[in-house]
C-alpha cells in the first residue's frame, strides 16, 4: 500500500507534514509513504529519509487559488501530481492539508467517482461530548452545496459503509439532520430524503436529529447537505473557540481568587481541548471516489498528519472502496 | 398600547409569565398588559391584579399540537385568542412562550402579513461573544424552511429596519451567512441572494460571513434561510451547553486541587452564562406581520418575559411596523 502525502499544503507545511509522515512510516511497516513536494524543503525534516519516497516538484497549490483552475493548470503542483499518480495506480490514496476546494476538485476530476455514486461526500468522524456513543460520522461537510434527496440517501449508504468497515460498528445507525425530530419535519429536501432513507431496508435509519443534539452523537452516521453541514460544523467550531476564549479572559481578568482558581483548574481544563480534538479520527474523507482522498485540517500538526495516514491505511486495509464498487457498480463497469 | 401575553404557554407557565408581565406593567405605565388564560391559574401569581387585564379562557395550545390544526380548531386557546384580538385591533402585539410552530401559524394566518412582504422572518438579536459589536440580529431562525433568493433579500431589508429602529444603529450592516467569505461562494440560493442584496443600494450590505465567525457579530444583521438559521442557532446552543456541562463534570471529577480551583472560579465562570443569555434582547420576533408577534423561549423565566414585553413596547413605540408598511405597501392597500 502506497500513500501519497502532499508535503506542501497546510499552515505548518512542510515540517509538520513530513514529520507526521515519517512517524507513520516508522509505525506501519505495511505501507510506503510517498511525499510530494520540494525535496530541498522536505529533506531537512526527515530523520530517516530511507523510510519514505519523495516525488520532487516545486509547484504547489496556494490556499487562495481558484480550485478548479488550480487543478487544471497547475499539473505539477504537489497535490495535483499526487492525485494523478493515484489515478494512474502508482499510489493508492492521497492526503493533503492544503486548499480544500482544490483537493475536492482533484478528487472528483482526477481520481474520479465510483460508477453509480452520484456525488462523493466529505465526511468527518467527530467525538461526542456527552452521551453513550463515542463518536459520529458527519457528512456532507461542504463538497456539495446543493444536494438532491437521492444524494442524501447515498450519503447515508456511504456513511454506513464507512462506520461498519472503518469504525467497526455493527449495523450502524443513520440519522438525518433536520429542524425537528418528528418524521414530517424539514424543508423540501430533507422531507424527501427522509422518505428515501426510511424506505431503504439495508440501512439502520433512526429518523431525524436536531443540530442541538449532534454533539451527543445521537446516531453513528448523520447526514445533511453540504451547505448545512458546513454551517453546522463551523458553528460548533466557532462556538467552542469563542467560549474557551471567554473562559480564559474571564479568569485572566478576574479577582485574585479567580486567578488562583484558574491556575488550579488549568491542567484539567486543558484536557477538554483533547476531548474536542477530532484529529485522532483522522481527516475528512472525500468518500465515493475510486481511491481514498483525505483532507486533513489546514492547521494540522504532526500528530494529525500521523492519524490521517493511519486512517488512509485503515480504509485501504478494510477494502471498503471495493465494497462500495461492489454495492454501486456490481457489473464492474469501472475501468 | 396594549400588549397581549399568552399566560399559558411555556415550561414555567403561568407563574413565570404572569410575574414577568406584572413586572413590565409596573415598570412601563404607557402600556397595558393583557393576559390570556385561565383566570383561576393566573390570579394567585399576581400581587397587584389591577395592573393587568385578564381575558379568561381555559383552552390552550399544547406543545405537541400540530401547529396549523391547533390554530384552526382551538379558536379559544389563549395564544389563538390573543392573535385574533390583535387582528381585531383590540390589542397591539402578542407574546407567547408556547408552541413555536403554532405561534408562527397564528401570526401568519390570523395577524397576517404586510402587503408586499412575501414571508415574515423569525429573527433574534443575539450577543456577540467576541469582537467589537455588542450584538447581531439573526434571521430566519426557522419560519421558512425553504426560501427563495428574493426572500433572503427581503429579510435583509426587514433586519435593517429592525436594527435601525429598535437597536438604533445608523445604517446597519447586513451580511449573508455563507459557506465562505468570497463573493462567489455558496449554494444556488445564497449565490442568487448575494446578487440581490448587493444590488440594493438602500442596504449597507457587507458580503458573506461564515458560521465560524457569527458569534463575533461580523455584521449588525445576518440573514440566511430558515433551515440553515435553525441549524446554526441550535448548533450554537448545543455546543455551548455541552461545553459547559463538560467543564462542570471535569471539575467535579477532578483532583482535590481541581475541585478547589473550581470553587474559586465558580462565581466568575457563572457570569459567562449571562454573556450567553440573550433574553435581555427579548424574544424572537416574527417580523413582517401587521403587528408584532414575539416568541419567547419555552424555558423563559420571569425576566425573559419582562424583556420580551419591553421589546414589544419598543417595537410599537418606534413605529417600525408603520415604516415597513410605508416601504413595502406605499399605496396603503392593506385594509
Amino acid at each position: 500500500m502506497k500513500i501519497a502525502v502532499d508535503a506542501m499544503g497546510g499552515d505548518h507545511a512542510p515540517q509538520a507534514i513530513v514529520r507526521g509522515a515519517e512517524q507513520a512510516a516508522q509505525q506501519f511497516r505495511d505501507i510506503r509513504v510517498v511525499l510530494y513536494g520540494d525535496k530541498e524543503a522536505i529533506l531537512p525534516h526527515l530523520e530517516q529519509p530511507e523510510l519514505v519516497d519523495i516525488v520532487h516538484t516545486t509547484e504547489k497549490v496556494a490556499s487562495d487559488d481558484d480550485p478548479v483552475r488550480a487543478v487544471r493548470r497547475k499539473k505539477n503542483a504537489s497535490m495535483v501530481l499526487a492525485a494523478r499518480e493515484v489515478k494512474e495506480g502508482k499510489v493508492d490514496a492521497v492526503i493533503s492539508a492544503g486548499n480544500t476546494g482544490a483537493l475536492l476538485a482533484a478528487g472528483t476530476l482526477i481520481v474520479g467517482r465510483i460508477k453509480g455514486i452520484d456525488r462523493p461526500a466529505l465526511m468527518s468522524t467527530m467525538p461526542s461530548l456527552e452521551g453513550e456513543r463515542e463518536a459520529f460520522t458527519f457528512m456532507d461537510l461542504g463538497a456539495n452545496a446543493d444536494c438532491k434527496p437521492e444524494q442524501l440517501h447515498q450519503f447515508g449508504i456511504l456513511g454506513s459503509y464507512y462506520a461498519a468497515s472503518i469504525r467497526q460498528i455493527d449495523q450502524p445507525t443513520v440519522a438525518l439532520l433536520n429542524n425537528g425530530t418528528e418524521d414530517n419535519k424539514g424543508n423540501m429536501l430533507s422531507k424527501e430524503a427522509f422518505k428515501l432513507l426510511q424506505e431503504d431496508q439495508s440501512l439502520n435509519f433512526v429518523g431525524n436529529v436536531e443540530a442541538r443534539d449532534i454533539l451527543q452523537a445521537p446516531a453513528d452516521v448523520i447526514v445533511t447537505d453540504g451547505f448545512t453541514g458546513n454551517a453546522v460544523l463551523k458553528s460548533i467550531e466557532g462556538t467552542a473557540k469563542s467560549l474557551m476564549n471567554i473562559i480564559k479572559s474571564t479568569i485572566q481578568s478576574g479577582s485574585f481568587t479567580t486567578k488562583l482558581g484558574g491556575l488550579l483548574v488549568k491542567k484539567d481544563l486543558s484536557s477538554i481541548k483533547d476531548t474536542l480534538d477530532y484529529s485522532k479520527y483522522g481527516g475528512a474523507v472525500l468518500f465515493g471516489l475510486k481511491a481514498p482522498v483525505i483532507k486533513t485540517h489546514g492547521s494540522a500538526n504532526e500528530e494529525a498528519v500521523y492519524h490521517t495516514i493511519k486512517q488512509a491505511r485503515d480504509i485501504l486495509r478494510a477494502g471498503v472502496i471495493d465494497q462500495l464498487r461492489e454495492a454501486f457498480d456490481p457489473q464492474n463497469e469501472n475501468k
